[in-house]
């Protein structure tokens, strides 16, 4: 099964955890999926036990002596998971436990972190040096690639563009700030926008059908060709153009990627949106290239690729 | 004179040049001072060659046979000048002319991006590998070291931390956007909303003697004890505040500079106000050690040191 691999990719979210052997390609050559071990009670040690048990039993079955690579949906400083608010696990050096635990090399990392690598190589991004990926979910995370190399930043908290504030004092974010673009974008906005926007407006619309509306509902109305949905999607993609914008001004990426499960339902009214909005918000528009704005290729296996092809690169996180 | 002088740093401002032989821990040896050659009538080409000439003369004056290092007011693209509001020179390969020219390794490079370089090298942040700075002065420009190497993107465009987006739709921008914080904490914005405060209320101010405000009256007013003028200070660095959120929820420094000409005299109110902005801004803020807030230290000499430092660095820009 494993004739191929290169290394063992494995992502875990706060809910779902996926595996995989990895080719060098980073093809898919056996999978698992499992759900995360939830925390049960309040013993950070007992939930850190089992989530790194599950970890290592993955990696033994899937691909045992092969390099291990691990993205995390949480902060995680030089291999050390700082801070996760769905993991309920804090301060865990996971890759030092996973090293001693499994004797081979192990890479630990944010999973937008990973999932942006794994675009670049193996996905929407191959070759090109300068990568913003923005993905879409229950939040929005990001990640970035300059220069050819995964930037985490001092503490590894790089990359957080769901926190670019595009309206200082506006909507609420449940980071704690107001107006992050996580508030605007996230499916969890679009799905607030939505449902306010209906208490607000007599606008006909089939949400009013829902008793509680999400984002994905949003989506699928918007696909049935309801126009106050469509409408709330090409609001979603405004603001993700204005964050965008700022995001080109800071690194001047040669390619923007929006990718995370919302994103490719959304595209069709989000990112024509996004483009037109972010567009003449770059500073010296008028004189340069600007970056192609496109869908992230790898879907939800991005995370688990990149995690694995990072654990085999000579290129280090920065 | 330049008996130990590695390098040649020259930094081309849009009114003014400042050159040096500079030493290996950055140390000044000799310097001139001299106008940048102002653009007589429309042709580009002519305006180019005085650049050029003007560059490799002072370059052959200060080190005969040492690399140069160039900092210029604009857009460098691979050592291209390829736009600059200032010097009415576009689409010039500076870099590749001075090397032809001279016959020794030259780099040349935005001036931001230069003067943050020279501060890891031989300033404020020497030793710290993630750093972003902001330099205010007429406008806002911004530079950007991560992993210990200086970022320019794609195009030569990042770290155009000026044009961080902080209120969609607020302030008129000189880059014909709106909201960018360039409109908040520039010398110009400065001047400008103190002078819109003093047309909409009947606050007291010294300020109402001048017949024109620009920034240096308002930081001279504040430093005479006006509370307007101090108001108003705190004010832009309020905003500046919310761009260090952003940046810092992007890049995750472990330091941020700020540097420039209208930076020390206005530090007293504007970088608390910024401190205070930024921290409760900052994506979780309460599990993170946040970034120093400090002035840059090497003044108006950091773009020249930083050049002729990069023209000796192993280090790429990236």
């Amino acid at each position: 099964m494993t004739e191929d691999a290169v290394a063992v990719g494995i992502d875990v979210g706060g809910t779902k955890l996926v595996a995989a052997a990895i080719g060098a390609d980073g093809t898919v050559i056996d999978r698992r999926r499992t759900t995360t071990p939830a925390p049960r009670g309040d013993r950070n040690r007992d939930a850190a036990e089992r989530l790194v048990a599950t970890i290592a039993d993955l990696a033994t079955e899937l691909g045992p002596g092969l390099p291990v690579g691990v993205g995390v949906a949480g902060i995680i400083t030089r291999g050390r998971l700082e801070y996760s608010p769905n993991l309920s696990v804090v301060g865990v050096p996971i890759e030092q436990e996973l090293v001693s635990r499994l004797g081979v090399p192990v890479v630990v990392a944010n999973d937008a972190t990973v999932a942006g690598w794994g675009e670049v190589c193996a996905g929407a991004a191959v070759g090109v040096p300068d990568v913003v990926m923005f993905t879409l979910g229950t939040g929005i995370g990001g990640a970035l690639v300059l220069g050819g190399r995964p930037v985490v930043g001092t503490h590894g908290f790089a990359g957080e563009l769901g926190h670019l504030i595009v309206e200082e004092g506006g909507r609420a974010c449940p980071c704690g700030n107001r107006g992050c673009v996580e508030a605007y974008a996230s499916g969890t906005a679009i799905a607030a926008m939505a449902t306010e926007g209906l208490s607000a407006t007599d606008d006909p619309s089939i949400l009013r059908n829902h008793e509680r509306i999400d984002g994905k509902a949003v989506t699928e109305a918007a696909h049935a060709g309801d126009r106050f949905a469509a409408g709330i999607l090409r609001h979603a993609g405004f603001w993700l153009g204005v964050a965008l914008a700022s995001a080109v001004n800071a690194f001047d990426p040669a390619l923007v990627l929006i990718g995370g499960g919302a994103a490719p339902g959304a595209a069709e009214w989000l990112l024509p949106a996004a483009r037109a909005a972010m567009g003449p918000r770059v500073m010296g528009h008028t004189h340069r290239q600007l970056p192609d704005v496109a869908l992230a290729a790898l879907g939800d296996d991005a995370g688990m690729v990149g995690a694995a092809l990072l654990a085999v690169s000579t290129e280090r996180l920065v």
